[in-house]
């Protein structure tokens, strides 16, 4: 020790400042509070400081702008947002103080460097997530590091716990069934059929789902063209209890509170770091209690596994960090060389998957979907190893899992008389058109994703990419391949370019007829 | 190509909305425009979406944020920043569009997968930063990507030249002369000796500074105390041709203007990937016509370089790179392994250079700064290889070079009389004792520094520490071996737990005396 008693004794209390709340009506992304100018030269704060506002009980972490206007010396501007965090109003009194260096920084740093991060390094870097004290670009330092440097098993375990910890759970008091798909594949809408499938033969599913990352259309972003998918975890107890299963948005039930920071800032940069895929999807399978787990590795061209052997090692991942977390993890490996279905976009699915439910869907999404719903049923001893894909089957065109469906709607709070041409698609689309004729010898992923994105994907509902005619399939010249929707003119525009230039399906040409 | 010519004459015509300017009083970080959120919901927008703004010639990109309040439906509410950015006063109307996906940041994966950028691709993702196309998290995934991957020779001078020719430059009709520190030891005033000897010596020396990036006070930060240092190129010019020499800060003039938010990014992360060091320096010799550059390599443990293995390839590097611009580098590689001088932070040093060219300082700084202006003596032909350092004593005890400082003081609008008793120092204190006799063995850079930043450095200019007894020196237990000055009672005791918890100066133990 290097300091004589009489500086130890030198008070350490924090220097607090009260002012008034005034609620001020701004959206923007970050947690901004607004502050009088003047209070920031008294209080020593800069534009994009950190500040610490608690009030009560409750304490929040927000960042720092300046107004001369709207905010008078003595009060602070906050967004409706963080005044319901602080369960404050207008004119009660906060306290703010400075932020200290946080130390979650520093093991940011750890992880860029290359090192292995221990379970309490991890925790506290989720928990300075989830409670809003690490800001975006630090927190893509962090994914980054992940990405770049790599985790080894025992830190993708502690990153799950980290996530499952700092979040809310559900438990059931029987065993939970679950899949996942780590994603990747675009039109991948097999959830709108595993689930109902799978409550249908008496199993429970209380599936969350997330919206897309990367993607065109999230099961969550697809499934809220049905129903809505918000819920708290009270509600989705009760739905799931209630009808065997539930397809809602995991975000809105707190359970990994960190996820969905750590996925906005993933989507900003449209990258997927592998050990933040399991303990996204892991975590919230501890979350709602998940005994049995079927996990969907789309593998192929322009998915996020390219080959056998990754798609492989991934699995091995999965099972292993499950056995970790005492959950039983079955992996099925799926081919995602090209879309599932023919449509791509929240609405076009929820369409797609509608129909398919009704015994009218492409065989590609009715093969996947009871592949992958055979597997938990067989996990489940509904069905005997080997014949679970024949029992999904049967369910589904037994007209039960379209009933089911109709049934988790309902519970969920949507129509259940929705019929597939109910459902609302862009106003705005062009049609593109084969060139010549030919077969289709390549659909693209990433340029369908690309595009469906670009004319309004996922947020835009009824934005959207059709296929027409997938691989393999002969195509006569003038034939309309694909068709983009979109609900603006401008993104419609933006896709068609974009359409232009990255030539999504592939026809090469093939000699009709030939004389004499 | 795949798409008929009836596709192909579809009307890709941007459609523009048009909205009136309404001027918000509102300063964040980030570059928010207000809509209201009826028009939001119109014009396809969301919150954090990027917008693009046009008025007459000008367009601008911003990011939207939303209110119901503070802008009517028809309006845009727009800071004066960005008012001014697009020469609009409020009532003007302006025209609004959606900003199509960005190819820079295809081109900022590309280095995440480790692939080498073209001329082309660097310069359009430093176009994009320059024009605020890309956002924080973009441009931290830019640089993480240059610290994980490395660039070769090619990347570093494609991201100089890029650097260069988003900038404005200054062009002088005789020889420059400059240097420039890659930081990273503190206390680093040096530029506030060399500047004014190398000036005295008859050579043209515009120094441009930056600011602190992961320091505790950067040149500008610095010398800030004694004069202002926001100029325009025009202004500089003058200043440096009336007086031969002057210390400005780079930023304002917007010489490499990507560089400052290239920093901004950098300092949230406390990073400084060698590639962006090296263009960020060069950049900015570039821009004020450098021909001769003397580089300061500070080496040794804390600092950024800490063997003189890495200190002579990083010299090289700074050597080759020089050659490809046409610009003759010498470098210094310096000891870098504790403070140089006794004073950290903006005023502190400031005051302590001040003393130093009255030929009272500290003999580490007297002699680093003589050694480093000698280089660019003899680049300059003033003395024989050898003796450049002798000469550049000779200028500093003689009093012309405070002379010097004076004049460039005077030019930059400070005044010219200021003693070093005349600069305010924080008023909040605190004294760290020796808590035992001994020899101090270590100064650690990396913890002073965080100590001066914990106290409020570089943003407030009085805080800092002051180092009483550096390597090798005797003390007695309970004297005091360094003060924190702070600004704040907060950030002072900030400062000081940090201190009792990294322990900055070590001193070991030694019999003093033993009876009988």
């Amino acid at each position: 020790m290097l300091f004589n008693l009489k500086d130890a004794i030198y008070k350490s209390m924090r220097v607090l400042n009260r002012l008034k709340v005034k609620a001020i009506d701004i959206t923007i992304g970050s947690r901004y509070i607004l502050m009088n100018i003047d209070d920031a030269r008294r209080y020593h704060f800069k534009v994009n400081d950190r500040i610490r506002i608690s009030y009560g009980e409750k304490t929040i972490t927000a960042t720092v702008g300046l107004t001369r206007k709207y905010v008078r010396s003595g009060e602070i501007g906050l967004p409706h947002l963080l005044l319901e965090e602080l369960k404050a109003a207008e004119g009660d009194e906060v306290t703010i103080s400075h932020v200290p260096p946080l130390i979650s920084l520093r093991y940011i740093r750890k992880k860029m460097n290359g090192l292995k991060l221990s379970k309490d390094e991890i925790y506290c870097i989720v928990k300075d997530v989830v409670e809003h004290k690490l800001n975006e670009v630090e927190i893509a330092a962090f994914l980054l590091a992940e990405l770049f440097k790599g985790m080894d098993l025992d830190e993708i375990e502690y990153l799950t716990r980290a996530m499952f910890e700092t979040g809310e759970r559900i438990e059931f008091e029987k065993p939970v069934y679950d899949k996942h798909s780590i994603g990747g594949v675009p039109g991948n809408k097999v959830s709108l059929l595993i689930v109902p499938i799978v409550a249908a033969a008496g199993l429970l599913i209380p599936k969350t789902s997330s919206k897309a990352i990367t993607s065109a259309s999230g099961t969550a972003d697809t499934m809220e063209v049905l129903a809505p998918v918000e819920f708290t975890a009270e509600e989705v107890k009760e739905i799931a209890l209630k009808v065997n299963g539930c397809i809602v948005w995991g975000g809105s039930l707190n359970l990994a509170p960190a996820d969905d920071i750590f996925i906005r800032v993933e989507h900003m940069l449209s990258i997927d770091p592998i050990p933040q895929m399991i303990a996204s999807i892991m975590s919230k399978k501890m979350a709602v209690n998940a005994t049995n787990v079927v996990i969907d590795i789309p593998m192929g061209k322009g998915t996020k596994v390219e080959t056998l052997d990754d798609a492989k090692k991934l699995a091995t991942l999965f099972v292993t960090i499950g056995q970790r977390l005492g959950i039983n993890v079955r992996v099925g490996i799926t081919y995602g060389g090209q879309p599932i279905g023919h449509a791509v976009g929240p609405a076009l699915e929820a369409k797609e998957a509608l129909e398919a439910l009704m015994g009218k869907g492409p065989s590609s999404l009715i093969e996947k979907s009871t592949a992958l719903a055979g597997m938990l049923l067989e996990m489940g001893g509904i069905a005997p190893r080997g014949l679970g894909k024949a029992y999904a089957k049967e369910i589904l065109y037994s007209g039960k899992a379209l009933k089911k469906m109709k049934e988790i709607i309902e519970a969920q709070g949507g129509d259940p008389k929705i019929k597939p041409e109910d459902i609302p698609i862009g106003d705005k689309k062009v049609e593109i058109k084969a060139p010549c004729d030919g077969y289709v010898t390549d659909v693209d992923n990433r340029a369908i994703t690309a595009i469906a994105r670009a004319a309004g994907a996922p947020e835009d509902k009824g934005a959207g990419v059709y296929i027409y005619y997938k691989k393999g399939r002969k195509v006569e010249k003038g034939k309309t391949i694909m068709t983009i929707y979109a609900e603006s003119e401008d993104k419609l525009t933006e896709a068609y370019n974009l359409a232009l230039k990255l030539n999504p399906i592939t026809i090469e040409g093939m000699l009709l007829a030939e004389y004499p």
